[in-house]
């Protein structure tokens, strides 16, 4: 069984990634906008903002009350659309249920899109043929990176994706398919999620439900990857019963120390590429 | 068994559609591109032209030869998203080889992309929130127009389409996936297409390869989408083996007269938008 350490994928990621960032000219500035009060939101910016720093990103983060407008946040959006100085802006999801939070990442300048999450960059992330995305979601990319990590041909594989979302289901499907996989999309309405599971070659789950994924749901020899993360009993874990599964599986990776440092690896790689393409 | 007769649903359409265009105080306006002298093209065009005729839409036909280059394809685009007096502009497809179809579309106005090809259309159709796109791909729609013409809840079926393209596989599973269905996207690469097709609610297949889909490949009780047209000892059919299937079904659209027609009807119906929302 491989496990699929996110940690160190990430930490070979930076040895390549400082270099390019000390050869610019410039020091590559990120900007995320956080609305409200949320807990978990916090921590993540929080863990962000730390490695970026120690990058050598500037990361700025715009605390907004939760009774923030649309308005008020699209006016702040073509203010750093404008700076020249601002090469990436990220709004930290979820907003509050009163903000649209797709009409104002469309916003965005297609270039400081750094989670790739206006329709341009999904639609380039998923169309067929010559045009490529400016950025691609960091999560999908993660999901990308590892499984290549692998080094197995892609060709004709089955994969399950427990996730239907614009950051995480819907990129990577697109990648996938553009790879000549056989791609089956989950959500929560799916009935008898075990028949999509347990015939995956490869399975990606990103739900938030604690170990939704025990091991009859997993094909014998499959690859998992596990997006989800939640606390059960105190303890973080994922979408997977991780002890369980591992036995069956060819890799896995695990919560945490799996795809979500490599998802922070791969928003900064996102940034400094924003900074490189961008003047100012 | 129903027969999903996509020629009926599309003469219903129609007299509300022609209803509209009559209604504006222009005549709408789409310019055809054609290159080369593929014949399958020239007879689907001629079947546009003859049906935009019909209900008040100018349909011009500018033939190209097979030797165009990019630049002067991109030029007429140019010259096409210029004039006023145009409202939509179809690339037929396919293009010779030495062509870069995806870039070419992708310079056409995003309103007069009446295919729903670009990068924006197609990223909007999928994207889930509040975004939506100004065309949505004609096929895509029909589709989706067929199955809720059975009025049956869309909500938890599994959905297995046998098609990854842009203008089909992409936008449909996209709208699928909003309506709460589970997708499995097969291509061809896929290992055993059986084992996708013979569990689904609702199967939708356009490949081209004459009745690929028997028997043994579908659901009992299942709703069968046939997109695929192709010839098979000089007579017209699809991807279906329509007579072994139908007993088996809930549903069926037969091929000729089941997706084909209602395209050109959801195509005609993306011109009359084209032109409303357009000065000129």
């Amino acid at each position: 069984m491989i496990e699929l350490n996110g940690t160190t994928l990430a930490e070979e990621l930076y040895v390549n990634l400082r270099k390019r960032i000390a050869s610019l000219n410039k020091t590559p500035n990120l900007v995320v906008v956080l609305v409200g009060e949320d807990a978990a939101s916090k921590i993540y910016v929080k863990n962000k903002q730390k490695k970026a720093i120690e990058l050598g990103i500037n990361c700025e983060v715009k605390t907004l009350p939760n009774n923030v407008t649309q308005k008020e946040l699209q006016n702040l959006i073509k203010i750093l659309n404008n700076n020249s100085n601002v090469h990436g802006i990220l709004v930290q999801l979820p907003l509050p249920p009163h903000l649209d939070y797709t009409l104002l990442i469309e916003n965005i300048a297609l270039e400081k899109d750094v989670d790739g999450l206006n329709s341009i960059n999904l639609g380039r992330t998923i169309i067929k043929g010559s045009l490529k995305p400016t950025h691609i979601s960091a999560t999908a990319k993660a999901c990308m990176y590892m499984l290549k990590s692998l080094d197995i041909d892609l060709t004709s594989k089955h994969v399950t994706i427990v996730n239907d979302s614009n950051l995480v289901g819907l990129p990577l499907s697109g990648m996938l398919l553009k790879e000549g996989c056989t791609v089956t999309i989950c959500n929560k309405h799916t009935h008898n999620l075990i028949q999509h599971t347990n015939v995956a070659d490869i399975l990606v789950s990103g739900t938030g439900v604690a170990h939704l994924i025990g091991k009859q749901m997993v094909k014998e020899g499959a690859i998992v990857l596990d997006v989800g993360i939640t606390k059960l009993n105190n303890k973080t874990v994922g979408d997977v019963d991780y002890e369980e599964v591992k036995n069956k599986v060819y890799a896995i990776s695990p919560v945490p120390g799996g795809i979500g440092p490599l998802t922070i690896a791969m928003l900064l790689e996102n940034v400094e590429e924003a900074a490189k393409i961008q003047n100012g």
